[in-house]
């Protein structure tokens, strides 16, 4: 490719530096199914409708993303008002806003150079920030949290991406593997994909409950050990997207694993509070690890949390952090080092972690309103997750586990061989050829399957729970529909 | 140091995943001076004053960093006022807050899906802020510009790492060179660092007021292809750490050169509002490639901006963008997928990005405010980038080019023999001996000029010119008396 492309180009008028052969080979590989086509025609068909073109329905409806204020989720008060007066502090002077919410903008202001929201940031974060995130920590988990271990993001994303960056090395002469759930968050894939990094599967039992086996993982490592030099293991929980909730036994397994195998756990804990069964407690790994006590309580943990999901649902603030422990002391001024230059997180995305990790305490004026938000948008996610699934299960051939937390549903649809063949002579595979078929048909725009991976032969997609009960009730009755029309077409 | 590692970690108990050795050895090796060691030790004088140790002087003076508001520069109302509005949309019922401030947060929520910011913005950025981009870039040129060109980011960091990502590919066996200015900006060698990419270095002529000249980059690449492939070139504009001003023939010979050179320009262009010789004036490259017809025109460029500096200086708002024009369709498609899957520009800080592209026109109720602001900024760091240089060049052994824009100031001083045979015998470079003498005897925390690099047997510091006029004068009298006794004792 290097050489045609010296001879293409010496040759041409339009001479290009950037061309796809001399393009990053990472970049060109990756993809995120959250955002890739089905995504991207369904912001079409949008506009196709706003022009007036005639559709068999009215309004697409975006299940693709967990986007929840996209969704109609209302923010919450609290958090928006801290936002305002940080930005405009001359709204300390404003009578409507409640004195709590003015403490902490001044705490917050006072933690910034010059007063400022303005100001650079410690690339690690907002000291005061920070010291909220430790008593949050302490009081999630009961155990000590140390300053020095917690560092502040713009979203998972840019906290995912700092700690991925850390392994990209060879090590005997082989390329990283991260070990990686399938079903997965396809930013993972992404980032393996762009750093050349080997993704090494491990499949999660679907059969029970998307269980996370440790005879798989060590099916999986084991495979991997020929062509690559396994690091660490990512670890969604709860489940994305796949909604189970991780038992503490579990977790307790998953960590004796990486000690054995010498592995960092990264565990993506964005979904803390989004648990909705009964039976079913959010255990952070951190927690686990300090409980299970020596030599477990040494392995290297990065825990990552975002402002995005939970019950605020604040995706657009781009806010998170980090708790990252037990890295061997020098690797720890490298990780800072590479934050120091490399991230500067918003401090207005900080500000709104801030109000979550430090919300209205019981007694002050802001309490009560925020609590009833917060309980409001918890409670209609857990009826809707259950809406979503009880229906699923409803239909032939379709079974989808419950959604014990997150914010999606992950269910398998046993297709008929005609449609398998219908997809395949179109050049689709069959999910993609589904869920495509459902978003022209009824306007609802879900992930197929195989954007997350799923065990070959089988066929999923993604829908979110997030549409507001009215609009859910109605894009399930849409599914419905079209499902059974589908099987009957394809019988 | 594989081997070693693996001997290693099967024999302790505390083993670890990530040791320095099996570390990205690109972290390793990154340096990032405008936060580094000096800037380190300051703030932890700055805690050893708070604790009441004894100091020659009272405060520290950080000048290492461009970060206005901590500075002391009071925020921008009108800027202020659309992030409260936008935040928390229950003030468009408040009176105090003038009408074109409401008008621009109601375009942007509903812009917004669900009209909230916590929506996820598209990760191109929000729409009707790319569309006032557009109308930006249209007016400052005289040039159309393609809302499909236009992309924002989370400060200028993010889209200068999103392009450069493009470029991270072996080209006939050759990993991939960027040409960059030296003295530069130090998060661009940082990055090539990271990612194991070429610096081809071309030398700014500090004699000729930091000019930049074809020869120099023509001996450049010249040299680097026996040992890489060059691919694209970064100007900076105005200079950091130089504070120079390009002229309009010297930013057309740099595309005449790249053209010739199938280079893509890169250019930095984040100080375009931060002009104070009367004699120099800001153009862009996108104007100039435009003026220069065909085949200039077809030249791959990315012009990159930020909300961190001109007369606004909201570092900590994390807002940008960048303008990318003439790529190959092909490559842009793979640039957007990129920027789908692994960016998601801050909502709030596009918010602040859209007050500075879409300011109060004449006639509006915030107009008067917001220009007196404005203009108070401008006006005084041009009094201040004199009062520096001024100083500079009446003190025996430093001579300093003029600020003709950016905020900073990159002086050489000329050490005396016995200074840079101390700085050897305490295994310093001689720049870092004096900047830290500095620091520890005055307070004043700058940057030595190995930071950002400068001719061998050379040294230099950046200073920025931010300090309020008060802090200024004293520091400057500190700086003066520390030079001087300095200068006496290593005659």
């Amino acid at each position: 490719m290097g050489t045609y492309y010296r001879t293409f180009s010496s040759k041409s008028s339009n001479k290009k530096s950037l061309t796809i052969d001399t393009l990053n080979p990472g970049i060109k590989i990756l993809e995120y199914a959250v955002r890739g086509p089905i995504a991207i025609r369904a912001s079409e068909i949008e506009k196709e409708l706003q022009k007036g073109i005639k559709k068999p329905f009215n309004e697409v409806i975006k299940a693709h993303i967990g986007d929840c204020h996209a969704m109609g989720q209302t923010p919450i008060t609290f958090i928006r008002q801290v936002l305002a007066v940080v930005s405009w502090p001359k709204l300390l002077d404003n009578p409507e806003i409640p004195s709590d919410v003015k403490f902490r903008a001044v705490e917050i202001l006072r933690s910034c150079a010059g007063y400022s929201i303005g100001s650079y940031p410690c690339p690690l974060g907002v000291d005061v920030i920070r010291n909220h995130v430790v008593c949050y920590i302490e009081k999630r988990d009961g155990h000590p949290c140390n300053l020095d271990d917690v560092v502040l993001h713009a979203g998972a994303k840019d906290g995912i991406q700092a700690v991925l960056d850390l392994f990209d090395a060879d090590v005997d002469g082989k390329r990283p593997g991260i070990m990686c759930s399938i079903p997965q968050y396809p930013l993972y894939s992404a980032i393996f994909s762009k750093q050349n990094m080997t993704m090494i599967k491990y499949y999660l039992n679907e059969d029970k409950n998307w269980s996370l086996e440790i005879p798989e993982l060590e099916r999986a490592i084991e495979d991997a050990k020929k062509t690559c030099y396994p690091r660490a293991i990512v670890v969604i929980n709860p489940g994305n997207p796949t909604g189970q909730v991780l038992t503490r036994e579990n977790i307790e397994a998953v960590i004796k694993f990486a000690y054995e195998n010498n592995l960092f756990i990264l565990a993506d804990e964005v979904y803390q509070h989004n648990i909705y069964d009964k039976n079913c407690k959010f255990f952070s790994f951190k927690k686990v690890l300090m409980e299970m006590g020596e030599p477990y309580n040494k392995v290297e943990l990065a825990s990552i949390m975002s402002t995005s999901k939970g019950y605020m649902g604040e995706c657009g603030m781009r806010g998170g952090y980090s708790e990252v422990i037990n890295l061997d002391p020098d690797v720890k001024a490298m990780f800072f080092k590479s934050l120091y230059a490399l991230y500067t997180p918003s401090v207005l995305g900080q500000a709104c972690l801030d109000a979550i990790v430090n919300p209205p305490e019981l007694g002050e004026p802001s309490y009560e309103l925020f609590s009833k938000e917060k309980e409001a948008v918890l409670q209609s996610l857990a009826i809707r997750a259950k809406m979503v699934t009880d229906t699923f299960n409803n239909l032939e051939g379709i079974s989808c586990n419950p959604v014990q937390g997150a914010m999606y549903a992950f269910p398998k649809i046993n297709l008929p061989p005609k449609a398998i063949e219908k997809a395949r002579s179109l050049g689709q595979s069959p999910d993609v050829f589904y869920t495509r078929q459902l978003l022209e048909e009824t306007g609802i725009s879900v992930v197929p399957g195989s954007g997350f991976g799923q065990k070959p032969g089988t066929n999923h997609f993604r829908t979110t729970t997030l549409p507001l009960p009215e609009k859910l009730t109605e894009m399930l009755q849409r599914f419905k529909e079209f499902h059974e029309s589908f099987m009957a077409k394809y019988k």
